[in-house]
């Protein structure tokens, strides 16, 4: 299925230096380790350096310092993972669609889809819909009242939008994900809990990606805000009038309460959480599993945690947590006992 | 697109007291920092007072102790929130829907459908389910053998209603959730794992809203039991066999296990978590990310977890935390050598 | 609905020892404390053995060292819980499909469906897929192109199978989950992310259940793949390239990044989380919300963060947890001082 390409297609299609035979087929991709005679590998983690003699790759995309380790043909580079992921671009798998609309499809005639675009099976478009040139919905989507989706954008399958979300260019959603829900906004009444209705939308910038099972809510009164560049995993929870910065990487799973102000290339590791009406920095790490609860105002790495223990051993140090506050004054008395004496 | 009101139509609308032109028309809402001439506004947090010269905003709700403080057009309320939030009402921009059955979705000869509600493109209904008046179920939904939806409800699109699922009145249900699948069950027989047929189902009251891509399971033998006016926020699981008490409030990602009773007015934090088998009183509190690992008798707010830390800083409480206990041994043992000098 | 079953009927279908009468009808379970007459319970932890004498069920299934305790028709049995997880089949309300397509399923003409087969309305089948004998794919799923169904698998409604995926027989998923959306792969160039085109897939074995809302990434470049036997809860997540043992229980909500290679017959508890590139060895258990942050080598219980408490006194703990590390080298220097005396 796949076509095969020359290593010095290849060559080309990456802008790096050929050493080696350019005639070369490769029909794939593989690691140093698992690579079989036809694919193209690379190194780019000085841990796999053992593995260059041995990798049974066709061609192997490396940094010049190590050019002279390898007797494969060679594509060099400064970069070897960027090139290795656009690479990956030539072999991808996923199904090309056909410019059209799917007669299962139910476009509203208030809808404007480009012809370019690809409407798949058991698509729901309603009114006032925009679809840009190039744009692929696939089967089963729902596209909400309003809402406008740029160029080159791919909704994989069953992705809800609701109603006036905005999409940019080269927007990708994955399946199941959800965008412009109901941010979570209720007041008291002192019996009941009372819908604050949500008249925001969700703005989306150019180059996002959204994992499976995203959930993005719409804001209370303004948009909620993805910035250009930004890639979520699967399954994580961004709240209501939350704003999220350029290039920042969120993954699987995490946590973001409503009116978070995340800043540009920031790392949201897994499962992580965040409080609402917090400010994130640019450039902040946060590791996986921690809790943001407070501002964050510099750049760095952040935790919260404890870590993997045998949970016996873990039953114990969590009764001296609780004691914690104790042991802290009665560690306090006994240096003064000491001090006076 | 949005219907101005008058001031005066919304003071009637709202009961509250006008102080100033009720016929200023207003168009939307805004917050007292961010609002528009045209739209109105609210104080309720005493933090924002001082935006209250200066906002823009055509009307403010307010407590009567702040009325002197501003000259903008107002509507004096005890509950200056709960009004903006009803007020919010009138600017709802969801899509209204007609009644009626749209011609591509698959309804069952043996359902039963009031003639006032309305049902989606692409929608499912299987044999035996009853849809009452007024209740808006949107494209893509599912609604599985037998289940019943009470008057008012809305299920947004792509929401999934396994067989025999019981709603309210006046329940909202957002995109992507799963009502009604089965519990995670199983007995291990020494070699694989038998599954545990679920037979009993899920049982939500009046006035609930479950949150995109939330999942609530069926039971073993009883059903799952949502209690009247709970919310629930996106991605929260709630295990088989358990209940949830009245207006209860549980944000985005909390993860319930099975068979937990939740008392009412309860508050769980987004990402927070219940074991199995627990009982939580009514008014209890969790905060965010928190893990309730025992019963909790008494009204209150429970945390676990550590606080955010630098990664580097963290590092090295962590180490401790896994000396915690013997840490705590030589405490002791100091204290008894001092007190034996 | 449900039909009833004599007794001898049901410790025929177990292979249990039937004491008492055998014509009495069962037409349902029950706990020990909640079983009507007519109801079958079982006995299999001894905390309710006090309600063995006052349980109105007609029958109940225990241990021989039980039987002398009740006056209850009996089923005898080593293994109580996994007779009453078999006999839940027999009461299964799950409604049962004819075989067929259902005219609204949109089916590629280059798919091979079973004659045995059952297809939903509003179901799409790409080109290549095959589907096996026996199983049931519900309304409203999308099984993308060149998927592969074994025999008696179920996909319950708004199940998504993206291309090249590939099932085993008697294989369960819930609604709303997703198999084979893209792992989380980018690259990134100095200034924005380069995606990483995912080439491998998802492979699935035999009797593997997976709850609704799951997502499992197809590999980068082999696989992702899911062992025999493993049963998947609600809202998980499984990152790319990821291997699970067979037997593995995966508790809800759980975050798995990926790489993660985790041995057979393990527990990870609900919400726990698993940092990429590590393993667990066989038979490992994970309690609830712990993140395993390390590979574990050895089976046994682990965990990891703090036990609940009162928010105020956790305030105090946390406080302190941020001056372990000063602690500890304040009780290390007192001990010191107190040994050069």
């Amino acid at each position: 299925m796949i076509k095969p390409y020359t290593l010095g297609e290849i060559a080309s299609f990456l802008g790096t230096r050929l050493v080696g035979d350019g005639r070369c087929e490769i029909s794939g991709l593989g690691t140093l380790g698992g690579a079989s005679p036809g694919q193209l590998s690379f190194l780019s983690n000085k841990v796999y350096l053992d593995q260059l003699a041995t990798s049974q790759a066709s061609a192997i995309i490396l940094e010049e310092q190590f050019a002279d380790r390898s007797t494969a043909n060679l594509l060099v580079s400064d970069q070897p993972y960027v090139c290795f992921a656009r690479a990956s671009s030539l072999f991808a798998v996923a199904p090309a669609l056909a410019p059209g609309i799917h007669p299962s499809a139910v476009v509203d005639s208030g809808a404007s889809v480009s012809e370019s675009a690809s409407i798949g099976p058991q698509v729901v478009i309603e009114s006032g819909v925009l679809v840009g040139e190039g744009s692929i919905i696939e089967a089963g989507c729902i596209v909400g009242r309003g809402s406008r989706l740029g160029s080159n954008c791919r909704l994989h399958s069953r992705v809800t939008l609701y109603h006036d979300v905005k999409l940019g260019d080269h927007v990708i959603i994955h399946s199941g994900a959800v965008i412009g829900a109901d941010g979570f906004g209720f007041a008291f009444d002192g019996e009941r809990l009372v819908k604050i209705h949500q008249l925001g939308s969700v703005d989306i910038g150019n180059e996002v990606e959204i994992g499976a099972g995203t959930t993005i809510d719409r804001g209370t009164i303004d948009d909620t805000v993805i910035e250009h560049g930004v890639k979520i995993d699967n399954q994580v929870q961004i709240g209501h009038n939350s704003r999220v910065g350029e290039h920042t990487v969120i993954c699987g799973c995490t946590a973001i309460a409503g009116s978070a102000m995340i800043g540009k290339h920031c790392v949201l590791g897994g499962a992580s959480g965040m409080v609402g009406h917090l400010h994130i920095a640019d450039g902040v790490e946060v590791t996986a599993m921690s809790l943001v609860s407070q501002s964050i105002t510099e750049a760095g790495l952040y935790s919260s945690g404890t870590g993997q223990m045998k949970t016996s051993d873990w039953k114990r140090a969590v009764v001296r947590f609780q004691q914690l506050d104790s042991m802290a004054h009665r560690l306090r008395k006994i240096e003064k006992s000491l001090e006076d004496n």
